[in-house]
């Protein structure tokens, strides 16, 4: 029985695309799935950090849920984010997703209370949620937002407990990532959530990945994947190199603004962040359609 | 017009208290305002990080707010944390909380998309709240739970709005803290937030202080602001030394946990903080009683 | 027997001048201390950072401490940086300073090694430094160019050594330097080493501090000693807020060069900083001329 | 003309040993590279961090490189570490380097200043030493001890200059080591720093390595650099598994002492550090005895 392995493959993080009067725009965001369920993504990850989950309440995340699962079919996963800085919220939000017919749920760690959230602190949490979910738990840890860190001991621990069935690490630490893998059995997925450093995680063991490079260039990242496991080393590293600068892009340096300027310019329906995210300055577009063109993504969008 | 002047003074953030079950304990937080009202504080803060306030659902914390309205005087400043991720979800706390009857709203940073939280996407956040809060916006800077910081041009800017009357500094930076006194009007106020450093942050010019210590030693921190008005520094210095070890265990080393044991121990009504947050080690309780033991806390608790 | 506190006092910490060729100026120095000795400056400290110590060879070193040592009455302190990254060659450049007549040795921590420089590595490091040099012994706690700290658990065990007398903190952290004034014995002195937290320094109980400011105005910091000391806490604060700026410049933004520029704009002989130090830049090189010039510095140069 | 592909391979930082009197031990040092001699190490690395050479002095310098020539055939690279604080000083201990018959110069950032460590600057610094070195220069990168960090824009302007053939990066920031690799020449060799990340940069494209490890387990970190050669990726990665816990005991957790140690363990001759540096504490060599036995090192060094 290979708890995890039916969540291994590559998935992107959809934004969540809002309208002018601030709210969720669920035409946007049902065209933008069908769209995605057109290319050989695995599935999705709705309400994560792209999603911008930490800034919707309860009544719109529900309601993305939904939209979002009645466009992608059951045989592909879709995984929510639920997170929550209390315990008790996570389990709540976590049931509701399931009876929303998720097919699991991405926990991010709760993070307020940065000098608390020791090993013990994150091992008693995720029981207490992976207890009460109707669906499989995948652990997330991404340091960059959060500021804390999941660490290898409490992902050891973790892996153990038969209704969580893998994780995914923002991070480019490759020795972290190198760690989560050989300290977990087999059947416990890593998903890299960092395309800056997708092929070295890959190289590491990764069992896929969580990107928002991948909402822009679905083809490539999969690849990619495939690059490795065929070990066709020379070329997965030179695509890595070809990919850095757009990941970059959608990553550390523009984030969701960035890439919800990103799919706007590729033909999908990406608009502005909720306050206090700000729009992207025009020079910041300039660079992300020159990044886009010079992977071919821009002549795509206009042919199609 | 002195528009924040009325908010100098020393308050505390004070916890929000659980049942077993898990609920808040609505005796026990009426019972510990009852006791705070009869000690020399200046206010309170309900629902800042002391009061748990990121694991508090919104109807939890609109009814705190209720019941420590009903324990506090009209003429005591009850000031509320009402700060969130979005903007717009701010603006709906603050709303809720001024038709609540609280004097201010202490509005913490958003904090979850770092790299994202500028100069500029502070200003414009926080503008959109002062401008839409129907009472006194305080800014608040916490960087140790939100790992981001709000700069001096930030609220120098920021000084100038009319909603807009002070701000509270948890930190430490001396040189940060004496920054948001020289480049605000004499009518913004800063409040030290870092019991640690409360006498530097005095003398460095700040207008009072929100302190989690102050639920544990009200006279003292009352004190120490009289000393460093009076100029009395040995005084002072001597008293802050004697602080120490009490506001290092309520602050950095054991946070709300080590606050609510504290309570306790000295006849307020402290409990467990809720999940993730974990109960304090029995070793870590000794060392607190110790503490208060040496500031003579305990013995005034026993007599009364 | 006091045995640090004929050493409290406001210090700077002279850079060290070069000619074309890249030899030191023995001409410059020489003339710099000579204008130094005519301000109100308690004495010199040679060789520090400031002084491009790191950046001297040994011969170079004696030469610059028997330059300065002619050029200083004997009953000025002159303090010599002697810090190295063993042991043994600290113990040696102590003894040679001492042999060319300086009256106490700085000694900044030893570095390279960061994970290994533990409270104890740094306890045997002065404790066999001390006892063998015939000279008194300052510590030298500079986190923003060692990358490590001296804790307070040291300093206190370090500050009962006998030929141990104080320690320069060139830090900020307001905290560590409380705890270093509050855990060492009176006659063990702690001078502040960072122009941007001397006011508050001072009030956390300094006894004085070294500067790379007061080569630039030594009346206005030995006027903030003054002040601080009879409580006229307000000119302090005011004091500060306007020495500020410049105190950055010649700290962390531009440091050498930035504090040679500034010499050379008021009558001294700065010249450039030693490679791979750089020469100011000439828009710094203007900031640092109207902040001299904002504190009334230029036009004594100009007068004199 | 390949310029930096003769240094391509694995090569180990030789510790120094020191005599009960703390002088160079030259016989031990002598023992040792004989010892090493014998395995497949592609060279040796004299004066790097684990040679303790920021506590040597030029004298101590120069008789170790004379020692380890002498021991090492001319076939086989030598490389000495020559980085000194000031530029000047660097290029002579480059010239008298390779004036004792070193093959190539590995020239560590200078660090003190830190803030003043531009890419400017350190472009400034390596070109001036590239074109006085009468040998190649490789860059050398040591965060973990210098706090500064050598960065890629930096790297990829200097590879060009004929006489810097490379560089070691002793970090294990994965994206960072992958943008030296793809943003300088193929002749430009880059050269893995860090045992618990050795893996991972030779996927990332690295040449080879310079690895305390190497001096304890020259057969395993060799292999691993064929496997990752021959695409064997799962023997690569189970290999860099099995060298985790002793690659962090002489990396990072011991360093120089811990390496020491472990070389007494398996019959070379390691000694103790130069103080500030520590002993090893008992406990530290019992953990590395078992991580040594683990990997099967202890029985070779018995029974040879």
């Amino acid at each position: 029985m290979k708890k995890g392995n039916r969540f291994a493959g590559v998935y992107t993080p959809i934004p969540t695309p809002f309208d002018d009067a601030g709210a969720v725009d669920e035409q946007a965001l049902r065209s933008n799935v069908a769209q995605w369920m057109r290319t050989p993504l695995t599935g999705l990850v709705v309400l994560g950090s792209n999603g911008e989950a930490p800034q919707l309440d309860d009544a719109e995340a529900d309601r993305v849920i939904d939209i979002v699962r009645d466009g992608v079919p059951r045989e592909k996963p879709l995984i929510a984010g639920t997170g929550r800085e209390s315990t008790k919220a996570t389990i709540a939000a976590s049931a509701r997703a399931a009876a929303a017919g998720v097919d699991a749920v991405l926990v991010r760690t709760p993070a307020f209370f940065k000098s608390q959230m020791t090993a013990a602190a994150f091992i008693d949490h995720y029981t207490r949620v992976a207890d009460a979910s109707p669906v499989p738990v995948l652990l997330y840890n991404v340091s960059m937002y959060t500021g804390v860190t999941l660490h290898a001991e409490a992902v050891e621990h973790l892996a153990h407990h038969p209704n969580i069935v893998g994780m995914k690490e923002s991070g480019g630490d490759i020795a972290l990532i190198a760690e989560f893998v050989s300290r977990t059995p087999d059947d416990f997925i890593v998903l890299a959530g960092s395309a800056t450093t997708l092929f070295h995680a890959l190289c590491a063991g990764c069992d896929g990945a969580v990107l928002a490079l991948a909402a822009l260039l679905p083809d490539d990242c999969v690849r990619m994947c495939a690059l490795v496991r065929e070990k066709r080393l020379d070329e997965a590293r030179e695509l890595q190199r070809r990919l850095l600068p757009l990941g970059r892009s959608v990553g550390s340096s523009y984030a969701v603004a960035g890439l919800k300027t990103a799919l706007d310019l590729i033909g999908y329906r990406g608009g502005t962040p909720r306050p206090p995210l700000t729009p992207l300055a025009p020079q910041a577009t300039e660079i992300i359609r020159g990044q886009l063109d010079a992977l071919g993504a821009l002549a795509v969008a206009q042919s199609s």
